[in-house]
């Protein structure tokens, strides 16, 4: 049966995704285990870096006054009381005419406010002593790195909802987080539609494929830090799939369907969000590919009813179930980043949806040139394992030519 | 003791990592836990996409024969012979004014070389029997989507070396990997050295810092895609550090150490290197940071003797053990990208060496331009968290000013 269908706006689509949006509960994972999950709290410095004064080089602590005067003419001599490496702490006091052999890294000793460079110096033994031999001036201050210089402790360091890649880490064991507070990974079920699918162990059969979707929302899924759930394949057969999707969403913290929304006879999903009593935020979008993504929420969980088209399936997962997840974990900008880019082709075919092209780019003298990744048509998997943009073409008369600044959406 | 060091380029420096790289093994995992593996095989298309000739919509497959002279006053009624969903293939041949009720996906009827979207039919039955009225002419090849049309038997889909993510998924699992062939992930072991150093849960201690090297080495290992291995932390103790790292070699297939690579007393690596009977690669690079940063070869096995300053460490990591790890994966292009930008900020202050400059990148309609993440000292930590790039400031006696188009390696 053909019931009309009400096309809203791309970003009216994603808002009202939004307004169904929650914040993940909060678990600890010990630091080992935080790669890629998302902050539950900002971070905040509790100590200064570094926490003490120190040595960035090896050499001498000294005094400076003891050095005022000096020259290769005139060099000082000054006595070697202790010698200190990184993590260990002078027991004595730098008193005048004395110093201290110091290691990269190692507190300056009580009484030092310089240290003098070991290429700088000539050490001797007299009577049984050390003596370090300075021949040039040094400026209070000289090679310390001062408690504090890198952070000051109350700085806010990392933002809530950042994920935790090399740099973040280094921050959370610098500040002592064993034990990283994050968000928990929402389980993300997927069911793929559609009798023509096999799995993907499944030889050809004629008229039938083997289902590709579902890999790759679990890829895409495992990309944004969720944690994904693979249902199968169902037959397009009303029944089966309504009591599949019933009891999916009692397991699950979101449901994704690929196929079955569109206006054929056996294209289920509509029906199925009736008999939900699910309520329908949307069932038509301005957009090409993926026009017919749907998306409707149940007892506050929300099923993606995304195309069985490859592309759109993987445009839709992108733009309205990403930016989902993304604020789930807390992201302060849950949108992939949308930037400007030159176009390097031509396209000429206007559309009155606007069409989010798969697309690659490139980078020339400090310009960044966005192209085509192949053949743009919804049913296309090939063209996906080469894209790392999607270009947006806004929909109307226009053609958009070589050269045209356009708007992009960074995948990764 | 202070021994003169041969200073090399960074690009010598890193030929000599990659003359003794080697390409690892294949393992078998499945399609599930392929994400982030590299393909140890290229990917051929072994049949055509789609498989076979298949309707983009749904309607009814004709023969174009029969409406040839159609128009709204002269319309065709075409006999409904049978109706197919995707995956069920038609039974019966279309012959002259017969149709197949056909849904998006099927396979097109023998007999039919078109099909007529739904939206632009009507059906009727009389006697017993179905007929879909059609108005409108259709050509030969309307709304089929014929076999090979997205990619042909035979088409190089993926290089060897690519690594595995949402788009390469589909196509994994379009062509049937179940398994996947994936090179294994080399263990790189990481050895912190240092007396300062604590473990994340210890308290702060005077003279000591918790070490952060390990953490963001582990999460740089896996960011790369190998496996880390981490041994803790080792007190400034040559026969300590010797034995640790002597057994450590044993069972890793490259071992990072941290610390202990410069010219202070309480360096041992050198001496370790020495008494090993490994080939130092090189101990000095005219690079800032990380001018120290040591490579030696064992056995066949690489040690990286990464600065214990964690910018410079992670510095290190970046430009020499990662392209060797990449290498090992078979990666086609094993380096950071490189790629021109505009300099958003002043670097007036010349250094002999090359600095890379942890910086970030911004795009303003279509120019990309970048600036420093912040302090550009060797021993921060917390600017590392907000760097997505290194700026290359090639060595010398200019100064970079804003507006400067200078090249950068992209970290993501």
């Amino acid at each position: 049966m053909l019931t009309v269908r009400k096309v809203i706006e791309v970003d009216k689509a994603l808002n009202k995704v939004l307004e169904h949006t929650k914040l993940g509960d909060v678990e600890y994972v010990s630091i080992e285990e935080s790669d890629g999950r998302y902050l539950a709290i900002p971070l905040q410095a509790d100590h200064d870096v570094p926490p003490f004064d120190r040595s960035p080089v090896d050499g001498f602590a000294i005094h400076t006054a003891d050095t005022r005067d000096v020259s290769p003419d005139n060099p000082v001599e000054l006595e070697v009381i202790e010698e200190i490496g990184a993590g260990i702490v002078a027991t004595r006091e730098i008193k005048a005419g004395q110093a201290i052999r110091i290691m990269t890294g190692a507190k300056t000793p009580k009484g030092a406010d310089a240290v003098v460079m070991l290429e700088l110096t000539k050490e001797i033994s007299r009577d049984n002593k050390r003596y370090v031999v300075i021949n040039q001036p040094s400026k209070s201050g000289d090679n310390i790195t001062f408690k504090g210089d890198d952070t000051q402790r109350g700085t806010l360091l990392i933002e809530k909802g950042r994920r935790v890649d090399p740099g973040v880490k280094a921050l959370l064991a610098t500040f002592g987080y064993a034990k990283v507070p994050v968000i928990k990974k929402p389980v993300v079920g997927i069911y793929a539609t559609g009798t023509e699918l096999l799995e993907v162990h499944e030889q050809l059969q004629p008229g039938k494929i083997r289902n590709s979707n579902s890999h790759m929302l679990i890829s895409q899924i495992k990309k944004v830090g969720a944690e994904p759930k693979n249902f199968g394949n169902l037959e397009d057969d009303f029944e089966r799939c309504f009591e599949a999707v019933s009891k999916a969403l009692e397991i699950v913290d979101v449901l994704i369907t690929t196929g079955g929304v569109s206006v054929g006879d056996y294209d289920f999903l509509p029906e199925i969000y009736e008999k939900l009593g699910a309520n329908v935020l949307f069932n038509k979008i301005s957009m090409r590919p993926g026009s017919v993504t749907t998306v409707a929420e149940f007892n506050g969980k929300l099923l993606f009813g995304l195309s069985g088209n490859p592309s759109a399936c993987f445009v839709g997962f992108e733009l309205f179930v990403r930016p989902w997840l993304k604020t789930y974990f807390g992201s302060a900008n849950p949108h992939l980043q949308k930037i400007k880019a030159i176009l390097d082709s031509d396209f000429l075919v206007p559309n009155s949806f606007t069409r989010f092209v798969r697309g690659r780019v490139s980078f020339e003298n400090g310009r960044l040139l966005v192209s085509s990744s192949g053949v743009d048509k919804s049913s296309n998997v090939t063209v996906l394992a080469n894209s790392d943009v999607l270009i947006i073409l806004p929909g109307g008369e226009g053609a958009y030519k070589k050269g045209t600044i356009i708007e992009i959406l960074l995948l990764d």
